[in-house]
């Protein structure tokens, strides 16, 4: 029987993900991104983050096509870029709906979530679910792991 | 009318969830104890972590309820511990599910995922989905942020 020891991890996508995205600034710039905030000086005044780490940071995202770089100008004013979520970007929205789910749930205040998400469509509240091509919500017991067509075995 | 601004973001829940989870080595760490990897020893060896990063991410883990350290002893050996989830900890799958999928998506090998997760019941591939309580199936673009009860206004 085969078991975990026998595929290599090193393209596991979990850890790939990490490697563009897996940095708390980066996330954090991501979340900004979601609220439409674009700009380089929104962004730094609302995070309060370093000029230098934001700029490595958006870099970053842009090379890996998380974010589009999108010159304007307001009247009377030199041309600037502002930042804008790419198809690839809007992606890693449930990675964002899934750390505010386990904050909201372990780390809120008395009162309550700080926000809260509704579908625009019918007001309704908005989570994220584990479920199955098949439909059934799935509780993470019953997730079972098996090598995909990536897998690849580990050198004995 | 109120904007983003007026609230403040101390207590954004992915913010906080970060400061726990939000860190490349701790989310490695978990998706090893979701796959039922448990020792030291083990996820050293699996992680090609330094010993030191390793101890520290897991303390972190075992004080926030994260992991809980249980121990346990081999035929002739000494005790030792092992880390297992708690209920808090299996909170985080979603998290791990969201990151595994947009790797698939953006970062696979041409041959596809290195693994896929079915649902035991029914073998049914298993995703991460953005659905609000009344059942449906909610697009990125769909969403709307509003202030929850925790809601606090920023300082004028």
């Amino acid at each position: 029987m085969s078991t975990r020891d026998d595929y290599s991890d090193e393209n596991c996508s979990i850890a790939r993900t990490l490697a563009v995205l897996g940095d708390r600034w980066t996330l954090l710039v991501l979340r900004e991104a979601f609220n439409g905030v674009r700009r380089f000086e929104d962004l730094q005044r609302r995070l309060g983050v370093a000029r230098d780490v934001l700029t490595v940071r958006l870099s970053r995202l842009v090379d890996e096509g998380v974010l589009e770089r999108v010159p304007y100008r307001e009247p009377g004013q030199r041309r600037r870029h502002e930042y804008r979520l790419t198809a690839k970007g809007l992606d890693a929205y449930p990675i964002l709906v899934a750390l505010l789910a386990w904050g909201d749930r372990h780390k809120a205040d008395a009162a309550g979530p700080a926000v809260e998400l509704v579908h625009a469509g019918c007001g309704g509240e908005v989570a994220v679910e584990l479920r199955c091509e098949h439909g059934h919500a799935v509780d993470v017991r019953e997730v079972r792991v098996r090598p995909g067509p990536g897998a690849r075995r580990r050198a004995a």
